[in-house]
């Protein structure tokens, strides 16, 4: 059951799918006081609540206990002071043995999320606006509410079949020869690969839809070796558009009004990447449709994927703010600098990034009505997704491409996914990761991954060797590291032959992992669930914040620190340990409900397999088109008949139907032997464990 | 049995007391070569080989698999990613099945450990300036080797008794009357306190030895009136003497040419706190002597407690560096500033702290000999810790004095204490702060704690009370804040009274915390170590990381996670688990050796005693010196008769005897009864657990 509620005037986010009446009576749950224009929402927190939500956000899987802020920022240092980074998903779950309810506020402006920080025993939510639309949202139980939001929002992206593939990224690769060296290494070394990410430096001198000519001569050429190779090209858009005479994008934006503009109606200027830029109004239907249309260049080159980035926006400075810097600077410097003086110059050059006073000073049209961007910042990233994927569904409505985004607010994963950001190459960012997992996955984000080994800093091989075992899981799996750091590709390191062999448990894994995603999206469902979804009743389970539920057959719970042997793991119910260390190459462990410690080498990962469920293993493959989903092991712990259900598809279409894409898997347990039918799939159950 | 091996022109640190004759022949483990100036140790890495040591330096107990650089530096953001941090504590410890043995690199100047970064099974050390004394300790134990490390280096600081109670500090207070709240609200509230820091506020305009005369009015009145509530006044005193006409430190050190040198003779200026200011050359005798001089003025108005910062040296700038940022930041500005030239902007302003270029223009002078700054860096802080102690020597050689730093290198653990440096409000810091413990006690820096509550960053109510329950055991255990930050002292929260009720038990705990440091400092032992000190055959233990052995009898281990409801602990053998509420409010389990979950609620906290054991609790009190640690209540679990050596004293005088101070507390397990003795103590058996 979902309760609307208006506020002042909601802006039309997009969000919803469902436009539902307006709820009469009291607001359940929270006090409303409004300040000014803003609005708070303050909720008494029992002891036991514990808070599920905002997606893409700092800290723990249950948010209870601090601040969080949804202002989308280009912020790439992910410290738990951290309150915002790239998106805004503005979903809580309240949950305990008494109460379970939703509440989405959909409000694209700055709000606060004060969750039991200032008060140990209430949560205050702010909306800075004061225009907004709540939906309360109430269950039976968490995944019911959360079905419920995804009902109302939408179904979630469907990525093609090749992009839960293992994809190699770095911010350095500039040309055909650094691109095609990345493939045959992983080639020759046969680490599996199914893309190779372009970052900034494919463009010529940073311009958006346009290619260096010196490092890439021919692009549909090189997109062909490629697909022979069995490897997908994924270049990077930015959002910002370069200040340059002559160069179509810029010329036909300014010449068509598609741009941000000032309170006087010039065009807004911000400094990104290449330089001076303008920056596309997503937010009107004909600016997304002409800036959708740039994408086609690409995709008739062969190009069938594609990262969006810089869509906060991120500003390095504006034309204004550098100007005001240098002035502040130049006072400061007939001032005989003192020690305060000193703080502020340095504040002065630092705080021009992503400045609060740049996106005031510029406007948007939403609906015919002008706004000033800072009231709608939060939508910025969600409508260039929603450009793309729109301008890529009217170049070819049947086939589906590869889409992910940086910034993002609940709506755009109907467009596209995400990734986490740019993270860091800490310890600390491994759990981070798992933890975003499920809470993205309620906001209806589920194809999404961080940067494996970490974006900034430098790596460690036995980092990125446990990061890899976590990406296994994960739909977007991307190796992906900044400029400058420390090379990270697994060819780079002594341990690759294990890390590819942690790469060949992903392919080995993937009918499983699409199966369980694609299910996921066609039942508005979660792929990544926490503990507390399939297991309300135990309140151990309920509060572990470095496990989470994979699919419905699944737990997982990867080593998160360096030098560790293992890890503590808690089972709720009984479960079958899958200790991998390759495709081919694991034991199978039955362990009883209750707390364990898991030996765990740095080459070995686990999985677990709730009892009774029976999930499906390829032989694996060195890409996506190479595994076999027909030919499958079967894996789990069972002691009466058991069944799974099996989704596969061409990996392709976009007509996808969930009735036509399930075989049942059966298994029969008898005195004996063991036997299992689907189809037309081979199924073998040699490795099933029966009581 | 050490050896020691010199390479080029060994530096005279003064680190270790004890003249040892240069060992012949090859050097073993490692193998040397020499890049330049630079020296290169190498040695391989066994899979299971262990790398303790490294004293206050970031990540894990196990420093195995990461870079760490020893340059002290003053860098308030300890994330993941740092390498360097205060200190320089350039001893390790190789530990495996098959091999233990210690390495001590006397170099005050620049080195690196690659400590199986680069190579996961090698670790490279480098001398930048190739002059060192190497110091190889082959014993049969890691704690052999410490205590061999130990008595190389000279008997541990011994602070005053008092300086084991809970202290309130934060960067704000700026005068008698916010320093006579903090205690007032204390005393009104029972919150134990036996002192409170003063921040560079109390100064006069930030310069050392002055008392700011709008806020202290009478320094020596309210000495005595804090004295009257128990409690100490512990000021700060920097590095940095600020330039100014008049002001008798500057004009001294300026007349007898105390100050740190360009090349040209004439006193280099950096800025810090008070703006431009001289840095006096602590390596020399009379410098020392009369900058320690200077702490009199404070003792005489009977201050009985400092801490030394800004040691690193810290530099915010250097005349010369600000010069030069200017004059880049003006020739960007007609450059018509690129994205690449907008970093290098930001850079120029941001990179003027600390900055290398600074340290190599000015010059020290050691043993008559002129030596440029950066060749000795990592002395500054521990010599200017010397003058202090020296100082305070010379005042009072009967009087223990509270000293505490925090820049240091080995050698200045015989002089003060330090403290963890400027942390964050995060969890991971609860954990980094354990880790260092057993790190900092090897390498003789007993004495130390890290900001409760966390310096930089907002705290919350639960990470404070967390905090506590570890900050319970650390034998510096103070509250510490940045101005700016929410305000942290236990008064201000909800929680208030769980968070008094967890310094209760600090109260209650401190004969035995007491008895366990002296005991320590007195046989060169450690009274934090890691469980692979006690348990070296046991694998598992020796890779904990999150638990720490506590004297002879304990083991700790705190909830460092937010919302956790309790912990994983590993147990080598079995164990009485205490789990304390307040001084007088806890449970007592016996635990079998293995591995468990322990329930803690969040104001409960663990301590385990190894069974077998006894040690003694107070009733508690308000301030140190009201605890009767003759009245003792002993815990344990027992199956035999049982004894502990405990160790008391005035807690003040410097004359301090092993011997005289033991108190044998023998406990007899009858068929009915349970009985204790010990000298002339009052000890109660009712809470022991006989089997």
């Amino acid at each position: 059951m979902i309760h609307r509620y208006d506020f002042g005037s909601p802006i039309h986010t997009g969000a919803v799918v469902r436009e539902l009446p307006v709820s009469g009576g009291a607001i359940p749950y929270f006090m409303i006081s409004r300040e000014h224009d803003a609005l708070c929402f303050s909720l008494s927190l029992d002891r036991d609540d514990i808070v599920f939500g905002l997606g893409e956000a700092n800290r723990g899987i249950n948010k209870r206990g601090h601040l969080y802020t949804s202002w989308n920022i280009d912020d790439g240092l992910h410290t738990e002071s951290k309150n915002a980074l790239y998106a805004a998903h503005n979903f809580l779950l309240i949950f305990s043995k008494t109460r379970c309810f939703g509440a989405f506020f959909d409000d694209p402006g700055l709000m606060h999320f004060d969750l039991g920080y200032t008060k140990i025993d209430e949560a205050r939510i702010i909306s800075e606006n004061g225009d907004l639309t709540l939906y309360i949202i109430e269950e039976a139980t968490p995944a019911e509410i959360v079905s419920s939001l995804r009902r109302l929002t939408g179904r979630s992206y469907l990525p093609p079949k090749w992009a839960f593939g293992y994809i190699q990224s770095r911010w350095g690769y500039r040309s055909e020869a650094d691109v095609r060296a990345i493939v045959d290494e992983h080639r020759k070394r046969r680490i599996p690969l199914d893309g190779v990410c372009m970052d900034i430096d494919y463009m010529d001198d940073y311009m958006d839809f346009t290619v260096d000519p010196a490092g890439f001569e021919n692009l549909s050429r090189f997109c062909g070796e490629m697909a022979d190779s069995h490897a997908h090209l994924i270049p990077i858009i930015d959002a910002g558009v370069k200040e340059k005479k002559g160069y179509d994008v810029c010329d036909e934006g300014l010449e068509h009004g598609y741009f941000c503009t000032y309170e006087d109606g010039t065009p807004f200027v911000g400094a990104v990447w290449p330089g001076r830029s303008f920056f596309p109004d997503f937010l009107r239907d004909e600016v997304r449709a002409w800036f959708g249309s740039k994408y086609h260049r690409l995709l008739d080159a062969g190009v069938d994927g594609f990262w969006n980035d810089m869509n906060e926006p991120a500003l390095f400075y504006s034309e204004n703010g550098i100007k005001d810097a240098y002035e502040k600077a130049m006072r400061m410097k007939d001032m005989n600098v003192g020690i305060h003086e000193f703080f502020r110059l340095r504040a002065v050059f630092a705080d021009m990034a992503n400045n609060p006073n740049d996106y005031e000073s510029f406007y948007q049209t939403l609906d015919g009505r002008r706004v000033r961007h800072d009231q709608v910042h939060n939508l910025y990233g969600a409508f260039m997704t929603r450009a793309a994927a729109e301008g890529m569904t009217a170049h070819n409505p049947d086939c589906r491409r590869l889409l992910f985004a940086r910034s993002s607010y609940i709506g755009a994963h109907r467009y596209g996914g995400v990734w986490q950001g740019d993270n860091h190459s800490w310890w600390s960012h491994i759990l981070l990761n798992l933890k975003m997992l499920p809470s993205l996955n309620m906001c209806g984000f589920l194809y999404n991954g961080a940067d494996i080994g970490g974006f900034n800093g430098d790596t460690t091989e036995d980092l990125l060797l446990r990061w890899l075992q976590l990406g296994v899981f994960t739909p977007l799996m991307r190796n992906h590291s900044c400029q400058g750091t420390r090379e990270q590709e697994i060819y780079r390191f002594s341990l690759q032959e294990k890390m590819r062999d942690i790469v060949t448990v992903r392919y080995a894994l993937l009918p499983y992992l699409y199966s369980e995603f694609m299910k996921a999206a066609l039942t508005d469902g979660c792929m990544f669930r926490p503990l507390a979804f399939d297991y309300p009743e135990d309140e151990t389970a309920c509060r572990v914040e470095d496990q989470v539920m994979l699919g419905g057959e699944c737990m997982i719970a990867p080593v998160y620190q360096q030098n560790a042997r293992g890890r503590y793991v808690y089972l709720p119910e009984d479960m079958l340990l899958i200790r991998f260390r390759a495709a081919g190459d694991y034991d199978c462990f039955p362990l009883q409900a209750g707390h364990h410690w898991i030996d765990l080498d740095l080459h070995e990962m686990p999985l677990f397999i709730r009892r009774g469920c029976v999930i499906p293993l390829s032989r694996g493959g060195e890409w996506v088109d190479a595994v076999d989903a027909k030919d499958l092991t079967l894996l789990g712990w069972i002691g009466a008949d058991s069944a799974y259900a099996f989704y596969d598809d061409d990996g392709l279409s976009t007509q996808v139907s969930l009735a036509d894409g399930l075989t049942r898997i059966t298994v029969r347990c008898g005195e004996d032997d063991t036997s299992a039918h689907g189809g037309n799939l081979t199924l073998h159950t040699h490795k099933l464990i029966t009581d």
